[in-house]
C-alpha cells in the first residue's frame, strides 16, 4: 500500500536543492560580509540576540509544529518547514541586501531577522497547500514568494514611503492571499472531499498545541523586534499590546468555538489558530496602538473574525471556489491581517489633527493594501501556474497528506 | 460511547468567558495605561524582557504540559491551562494595580511578571482537581484564588512588612492548600477508585516530560526575576542556587523513586514532579540562601519529602480523607514549600546576632505562614462550596479525565 | 513479558546516586562559593544569563529529546539524559575549579556554562551506547568521561597553550571517540542484528524532531558563549557563521539523504542528525572562520560527510568491527568534528604570512588532535573495561532498547 519509490524526490528535489545551495554559496562568497562595526540601529549584541533567537524559534520551530496536526503528515510538516525556512531566508538576505547595496551585502543579526520575517510570509502560504504538494514544489514557492514579498516591500517603501516595520507586517496579508491563489490554481478536480487523512488525532493535536504555544509566547518578540526606539514607547508598548491581544483572543476564541459548534464543544485546531489571530491583527496595526484597550479590542475582534472564518468560510471557499485551504490561512492570517489594517486606518485617523492629513493618510493607507494584495495575487497566480507544469511531478491524490510518500519508515515487528 | 453534547460549555462557559473578557476590556480602558517612563526598579527593556519571556514560558507552556501525563486528557490539560492563565493574569494585573493606585494602573513588563506569578498559584491549585472539573468551574477558581492570593500578599506586606519577593514566593504553599481544600470539598462519594483513565502512557509521559524540563530549565528565572539587586549577590545567587537545588533534587528523586518502588523501578511521574521540588523549596527560602551547599541540602531534603509524599501520602489522603489530588500538588508544592519556609526560618536565625532579633524574626515568620495557610484554606473552602452549586454542571464520573467530554474529535477512518 | 523486577536499580543505582550526591554536597560545602564581584570576563548578569539559558536548554532538553526516536525508549532517553547531565555538571564544576584554585572554587554562570559544555561531551558518548546499558553504568561513564575531558583540556592548555574555547570545542571529537570505544568494548556477541526495537515510529520521530530543532536553534549560543570579545567580530561572527552553516547543512542533508536512499526517499533520523553536522564542524573551526562562505562550505561538507557516514559507515562499523553505534555519534559528531579541525588547519595556514609560522601552527594543531584522540580512546577503553565488570549488572539482550526494564508502567484497562 505504501508507495515504494518516490521518483520526484531523487530526480527533482535533490538536484534542485544542491544546485540552489551551491549557487547561494557562490553568491555569498562574492557579495556578502559579516558587518561588525557601524551597526545602523544602535544595536548591541546583548540587545538584539535574545530577540533574534525568539524570532528564530517561531520561524524554525513554531510554524512547523503548528502544522503537525495532520495525523499522518507530521514528519513532512516539520521537516519541510525547516527546509523552506532556510532556503527562503538565504534568498531573502540576498534580495534585501540588494536594496541598499554598497559593495557588499551586510550580514548581521538584524539582516537575518529581517530575512526571517520575509520567510514567515512563505511559511504562512505553504500552510494553504500543506499536504497537497510535494517538497519539490515548495522550493520554487519559497523563492518566488520571497521575491514577490521583497518587491512589494520595495514598492511600498519607494512609492509610498511606508516605514520598514509597516511594510514587513503586511506579511500576514501577503502570505495569506498568495497561498490562497496557489491552492486555488493547484486544485484537483473531484478530490475535494477525499482527503480522509486530513484529520487530527489525540497525539498529533498535542504536537500542534506545542507549536501554537511557542508561537503565542514569542509573538511579542516577532511584533516588536523591528522597532528601534528601545527607550521610549515603541518596544515595550508593542510587547504589552501583543501580550494583551493574544490573551483576549485566546479567551474569545474558546467562547466562540463552543458557540459555533453543532455539538457545543471546543475544537482544538480552531482554538489554536484563532488564539494567534490577536497577535496577527495587532502586529499589522502596531505603530498606532497606544492604549491597552485598543490592543484588547483588536484581539477580541480578530478572534471573532477568525473563528467565524474557521467554522464557515473555510467550507464555503471549498464548495464555492474549489479552494481548499488546509491550515485555513485565510482565517488565521488573512482576515485578522485585514482587520489589523482597518484598525490602523481608524486609529491613525482618530489621531489626526485636521481633515486633510486624515484623508491624505487614508489614501496612502488604502494604496498600501491594494498594492500588497495585487502583488500577492499576481505572484500567487504566476507561481501556481508554474507549479502546474508536470516537471514538478505533483503527488497523486492518494498520496496526499501522507508521510509514507516521502519518508523511509522501518517495518515495525514489535507492536507499539 | 462518547458524550454527544456538552451543555455546560455552551450555556455556561461561553457566556461566562465573553462577559468577563468584555468586563476586563472596559476596566482596562478606564484604569490602565502602559507605563514607559519612570521605571521603578531601574529596569531596562533588555534586562527585563528575557526574564519575562522565561516566566511566560513556564506559565503558558510549562505548567500546562506538566499535566498532560493523563492518557486521555492532554487537550484539556494544555488548553485549559492557557485559558486559566490568561484570565487569571488579566485579573491579577487589575488587583495588583489597586494596591498602589495613583489615577491609572501601570502596565509594563514588571507588572505582567508579578501578575503571572500570582497566576502560578492558580495553576498549582487546578492540578489538584485536574480531570474532575469542567472548564466552567476553572474560571471562578482562577478569579477567586487570585483574589485570595493578592489579599494574602497585601496582608503580609501591610501587617508584617514582609518583602514582595517573600510574600509572592508563598504561592506554592497557598496554591497547594487552596487546591487540597477544593478537591476535598468537591470529592465524589464512591468514585475514589474508579478513575481508570488516570494513567500514564508511553507517549503522554513524554509530553509531560517536555513540560517538566521546560519548568526545570526556566525555574532559575522564576525564582530570580523579582530580585532587584542586579549587580550584587541577589540575582546571580538566586540563579545558581536554584540550578544547584534542581540538580540535586533530580538525582535524589531518581534514587528514592527506585528505593520506594515495590518493583524496584523508576516512576516517571514521581521523578518529574520531585525533580522540581528543589526549585520550589529554594524559591521560598531564596533571600537567606547564601552558600551553594545550603541550596543543595534544601534540594536534597525537598526531593526526599516530595518522593515520600508521592509514594505514600497521596494514597493515604485519598483513603483517609477522600481527598483525591490528581497531580499530587501537596507533595510537589505544599511539602517542599513548607520545607523551604522552615529552611528560611533556620538560616535566618543562624544569621541573627542576638537572641531578641532571632525570636522577633521567628514570631513574624511563623505568623507569615499561619496567615497564608489560613487565607488559603478559607478561600479554598469558599470556592469549593461555591463550585458544588449545580449551576456549574460538574462532569459526571464517567466523563472525568476524558477529552471526549469537551472536545470535538473527527471520526478517523484511517487507522493510526 | 515485561520484566517484573529491576535488581540493578535498587541495589546499585539508588545507593550510587545517593552516595555521590551527598559527597558532592560535602565537597561543595567546603570548597565552593558563589562569586559575585570581580567577574573575570566583564560579564554582566544581563549579558551572560540568556546565553547560559540557551546552553542549558541544549544540555538538559535538546540532547535528551534528540535520542527519543527509539520507539520504546523515550522515557529512558530523556530522563537518563537529565540524570547524567546534572551529575556530570556538578563534577565538572569541581574539576574545572581545581585548575585555578585559590582557596575556593568560584561558582557563577560562566563556570556553570563551562561545566555544561564539558557535560555535552558525555551526552554525545552515551548516544553511542544508548539502549544497551543500564542507568547504573551511565554514572561512571559520566564521571570518568568528564575527568578525561578536563584532563585533556588541561593538557592542551598547559602543553600547547591552546585557547580555552578551542580546547572545549574538541568535545565533539572527544565524545565521539570515547563513545565508540565504549560501545566496541561493551559489544555483545551474536546480538548485533537482534535489536528489533531500535526503530523509529511516527510519533517518536516527532519528539526527536523537537529535540533536533531546539539544538538547531540554540547552537549559535553554544558556539559563541565562550567568546569574550563582545563588541568585535567574535560573538556576532560566531552566531552568523553557525546559523549559515546549519542552514546549508540542513539543505544538503535533505538532498543527500534522498540521493543515497535505495527507495529515493528521505530518512528523518539522517536528516535530523546531519542537519546538526554543520554546527559541529563550524564550532570546532570557529576562531578562524571570518567569511560567510567559509562557514557555508564547512556546513556543506559536514552534511556530505555526515550523510555518507549515516548511510554506509554505520553499517560497516557494525559488520566489520562489531561496533554498534546507536545514535551514529561517529557520523554526527566525530567526522564533522574532524572536518572542522581540518578546516581550522587550512584556514589558519592560509592566513599565515610566512612559511615558518604556518608549519609551526600545523604541528601544534596536529598535536592537539592526536592528544585529544589518544586521551579519548584510552579513557574510553578504561571506562569500557570497568563497565564489563558484572558488578554493574548490564541489561540482558531482550531488555535492550526497552523502557519496561527500568520504568513502572500502569496496566491500562482503557484502550488508548
Amino acid at each position: 500500500m505504501a508507495p515504494q519509490y518516490a521518483p520526484s524526490l531523487r530526480s527533482r528535489l535533490a538536484p534542485l536543492l544542491l544546485l540552489l545551495q551551491l549557487a547561494f554559496i557562490v553568491i555569498y562568497a562574492f557579495y556578502t560580509e559579516i558587518q561588525v562595526h557601524g551597526k545602523p540601529h544602535g544595536d548591541t549584541f546583548s540587545n538584539i540576540y535574545p530577540e533574534f533567537q525568539d524570532v528564530n524559534v517561531m520561524v524554525i520551530f513554531g510554524f512547523g509544529f503548528l502544522c503537525t496536526f495532520l495525523v499522518r503528515y507530521g514528519f513532512s510538516a516539520s521537516a519541510f518547514n525547516l527546509l523552506v525556512a532556510v532556503m527562503a531566508t538565504q534568498w531573502a538576505v540576498i534580495l534585501n541586501g540588494i536594496e541598499d547595496y554598497r559593495g557588499k551585502i551586510r550580514l548581521d543579526l538584524r539582516s537575518l531577522v529581517e530575512a526571517e520575517m520575509c520567510t514567515a510570509s512563505v511559511l504562512i502560504s505553504i500552510g494553504a497547500v500543506l499536504g497537497k504538494t510535494n517538497p519539490v514544489q515548495l522550493i520554487p514557492i519559497a523563492l518566488l514568494e520571497v521575491s514577490g514579498f521583497i518587491l512589494n516591500k520595495w514598492v511600498l517603501q519607494t512609492l509610498l514611503k511606508v516605514r520598514l516595520v509597516n511594510s514587513i507586517m503586511m506579511l500576514h496579508i501577503f502570505g495569506a492571499f498568495f497561498g490562497l491563489m496557489l491552492t486555488w490554481i493547484l486544485q484537483r478536480k473531484g478530490s475535494e472531499w477525499r482527503f480522509e487523512k486530513e484529520k487530527i488525532h489525540h497525539r498529533s493535536g498535542l504536537f500542534s498545541m506545542l507549536g501554537t504555544l511557542f508561537l503565542w509566547m514569542f509573538w511579542p518578540s516577532f511584533n516588536s523586534v523591528l522597532l528601534d526606539d528601545r527607550n521610549s514607547w515603541g518596544k515595550l508598548g508593542a510587547v504589552c499590546s501583543t501580550y494583551l491581544a493574544l490573551a483576549v483572543s485566546s479567551v474569545t476564541a474558546a467562547a466562540l468555538s463552543v458557540l459555533s459548534s453543532p455539538k457545543g464543544k471546543l475544537n482544538l485546531i480552531h482554538l489554536q489558530q484563532c488564539s494567534l489571530a490577536g497577535g496577527v491583527a495587532v502586529g499589522v496595526s502596531m505603530s498606532v496602538v497606544h492604549q491597552p484597550w485598543e490592543a484588547m479590542m483588536i484581539g477580541f475582534t480578530a478572534a471573532v473574525v477568525s473563528t467565524i472564518g474557521h467554522r464557515y468560510i473555510k467550507t464555503q471557499m471549498q464548495l464555492a471556489f474549489l479552494c481548499h485551504d488546509t491550515c485555513a490561512v485565510l482565517s488565521t492570517h488573512g482576515l485578522p491581517g485585514l482587520l489589523g489594517w482597518t484598525a490602523h486606518l481608524l486609529l491613525q485617523i482618530k489621531d489626526c489633527d485636521d481633515h486633510t492629513t486624515a484623508i491624505h493618510f487614508a489614501v496612502f493607507h488604502i494604496f498600501t493594501l491594494l498594492i500588497t494584495i495585487a502583488i500577492s495575487l499576481v505572484m500567487g497566480i504566476i507561481t501556481g501556474l508554474l507549479l502546474k507544469w508536470d516537471f514538478w511531478r505533483p503527488p497523486q491524490d492518494k498520496k496526499c497528506f501522507d508521510d509514507q510518500a516521502f519518508w523511509e519508515f522501518p517495518k515495525l515487528a514489535v507492536r507499539k
